[in-house]
C-alpha cells in the first residue's frame, strides 16, 4: 500500500499537521476508500483535545467520511471498486459478540472507532467492509458526510426508543445535529418544536420543518408547553434545567439525550415517576440502520445544511467551528 | 348514609387518632367497602409528615384497603354487594382525559387519591366503582392489600417498559415493594439478582426467588456485575450512586426507579449514550393492570410476607414501620 496523506495532531489540544503514514496491507475483510469529503463533528475536536482521556497521538481526526472505494480486501463480496460509500464513528467490529450478533454492532464488545484506527482527515482510509455503507442512487455525495455520525446520532433513538407519526417531538440545541433531527421528525410525520436560545434562527428552521420555534431561555415559554411532548431529543452537551424540560413531556414522554453533557444529569425522581417518563441516551447505529437512514433521506429530501472548506484549511474550518457559527455543519473537501 | 369510624392525623407529623366522619350519600358511580385488612406503606408516613407538600388535615391514611362490598351506586352495574375488591393509590379519576381513554387512568389529569379523599385506616371507605377491583377466587384477602400499591408499583413497570422473560432483573432495595418485585421477576421466568445491604436477608430472598443475592455496599461485587443486567427496578428513595449502578447494564439496559428519591439523581450522560441506556420513573397502575397483577399473583402464588397489627395499635405499627424493621409488609386488620 502506497502513503495516506493526512492532518494530525501530533499531542493533546495541538493544531493539525500534514501527516503522511502506511496503512500496511488491507486485511482480507476491508475496503480502502478514496475519500472527496468528510464532516467535522465537534467530537473530532473532543478527540484533538483529549476531552474523553481516551485519545493517542498522532491522532487523525475525521469520522463523517465519503468517497469512491479504491480497493476491496479479498474476502468481500458485496462491495466493488468504484462505488460511493460512506463512514461514520465505527470502523472495525468483531462479527460474533452479542450487539454485534444482534444487530447493535456499533455497541461491539471490542469496537474500533474510526478516529482511534486514523480518521478521514485524509486523502484514503482503511476500513472494515460493513461500515462503507454505499450511498444510495441521486444522493450528493459531498455533502452527505454529516449523516454518517450527525444524522444517525439522531435518527437511531427515533428508531430505538419508538418515535411514533403521531407524537410531538422537541428538539433541544440546533446545530449540526438538531438540524437533521427536525427534518427527520418532520418527515417522520410528528409535529416538531425547536427549543433554541437564537431565535434569529426562527425562520430558517421553520424551513428545516419546525412546526413551532421555542426560546428556551423564556421561562414563560417553557411553563406554556408542559405536558406537551412526548419525545424529546437533546443535541446540547452542556448542563441543563431538565426538571423543567421533563414537565413538558406528557405521560409516558421520553427524553433522550445524544449531547455528552459535561456533568450528571440531575434528574428529580419524582420527574419521572409522576406519568411514567424516561431518560435515555443513545449512541450512533448499526450498518443496517444508517443504510435506512439514508434511504429515507432520499425519499424525503433530507440533506445536511453545510458549510465547505478545503481539507488544506482544516485549522481554519476548527476555529469556526468552535466560534459556534457554523451553519450547520463543516465538510472538508479534497 | 352512617358516620365512618377512622384514625386521622390532624396536622402533619401527628399521632393518628380516632375520626368519625360523614362520607355523604354515596356518589352513583361509587361503591363503599366494609374494611377487613388495609396495608401499611411507605408513603402513608410519607402523607402523615407532609413531605410532599400536598397534606390536607384531617388526614386518614390508608391505601391498601381489602373488603367486601357493602352498597354499590346506583349507576353500577359490574359489581355487586358482598363482592371482595381491593382500592390502592388512587380512588377517583375523571374518564375522559387522555390518560384516562387510553388506558392508564392513574395518569388522570384530576385524579383522586384515596389519602385525599379519606382513606382505609377506617372501617368502612367510598370509591369510585373502577378503583375497587375484585379479588379472584382463592386469593387470601387478609394479605392481599400490599398488593394495591406496593405490588403494582413493582409490576406496572414491568409491563410498561417491557420486560422480557429472557432478561436478567436487579432489584435494589428489599422491602415492601422490593420483596414483592423478586417474586414477580422470578414468575416471569428472569434471572433475578437482589441488591441488598442487609446479607442477613440472603435465604429468606433466595427463598422468595432470587437467584442471586449481591452485596450493594462490596465495590468489587458490583465490579463484577458489569454488563450483567437488562433491566433494574429501585425501590429505594435515598440517593445512590446511580452510575456504578448504570454500569451493571447491558446495551439497551434500563433502570427503574419507583422510589421517590430525596435528592436529583446525578446520572452521567455518558453513562446513557454508551450502549443506549435509560433511567426511567413509573407510579402505579390502572385498573386493568391491577386486575392482570391479581391473576398473575394466583397463577404463581404470590404473596406479600406480611406482619399483622390490630387497626387499633395503628400508631405502634407506624412505629414499627419507621424502625425499618417491618418483614417485608404491615397490614392493619378490623
Amino acid at each position: 500500500m502506497s502513503d495516506i496523506q493526512a492532518y494530525a495532531a501530533m499531542e493533546a489540544g495541538g493544531r493539525l499537521e500534514p501527516y503522511t503514514y502506511n496503512p500496511g496491507a488491507l486485511p482480507a475483510n476491508h475496503v480502502e476508500v478514496e475519500i472527496s469529503a468528510c464532516g467535522l463533528c465537534h467530537s473530532d475536536l473532543s478527540m484533538v483535545n483529549n476531552d474523553w482521556g481516551a485519545s493517542q497521538y498522532p491522532l487523525v481526526p475525521g469520522h463523517e467520511a465519503v468517497g469512491k472505494i479504491s480497493k476491496v480486501g479479498e474476502a468481500v463480496k458485496h462491495l466493488e471498486v468504484g462505488q460511493t460509500v460512506g463512514i461514520g464513528w465505527t470502523s472495525q467490529t468483531c462479527q460474533h459478540c452479542s450487539p454485534c450478533l444482534s444487530g447493535s454492532q456499533q455497541r461491539c464488545t471490542s469496537a474500533v472507532s474510526t478516529i482511534a484506527a486514523k480518521g478521514g482527515f485524509a486523502n484514503r482510509i482503511q476500513v472494515q467492509d460493513i461500515w462503507a455503507v454505499p450511498l444510495p442512487d441521486g444522493m450528493d455525495a459531498k455533502s452527505a458526510g454529516p449523516l454518517f455520525c450527525g444524522g444517525i446520532t439522531v435518527f437511531a433513538p427515533m428508531m430505538d426508543y419508538g418515535l411514533k407519526p403521531t407524537d410531538r417531538v422537541a428538539v433541544i440545541g440546533i446545530g449540526g445535529l438538531g438540524h437533521l433531527a427536525v427534518q427527520f421528525a418532520h418527515a417522520w410525520g410528528c409535529e416538531v418544536t425547536a427549543f433554541t436560545s437564537s431565535m434569529d434562527k426562527e425562520a430558517e428552521l421553520k424551513e428545516l420543518g419546525a412546526h413551532h420555534v421555542a426560546n428556551s431561555r423564556d421561562a414563560g415559554a417553557m411553563k406554556a408547553l408542559r405536558g406537551k411532548f412526548d419525545f424529546i431529543i437533546s443535541t446540547v452537551n452542556v448542563d441543563l434545567d431538565w426538571a423543567s424540560y421533563l414537565a413538558t413531556l406528557r405521560s409516558d414522554g421520553q427524553l433522550i439525550t445524544v449531547g455528552a453533557v459535561d456533568k450528571p444529569m440531575g434528574i428529580p425522581a419524582f420527574s419521572l415517576i409522576s406519568g411514567g417518563k424516561s431518560v435515555g441516551g443513545s449512541d450512533t447505529g448499526s450498518p443496517d440502520m444508517v443504510a435506512r437512514m439514508l434511504e429515507f433521506c432520499t425519499r424525503h429530501n433530507i440533506k445536511p445544511m453545510v458549510e465547505y472548506f478545503p481539507m488544506s484549511d482544516v485549522n481554519d474550518a476548527l476555529a469556526h467551528l468552535k466560534s459556534g457559527k457554523a451553519r450547520y455543519r463543516i465538510v472538508l473537501t479534497n
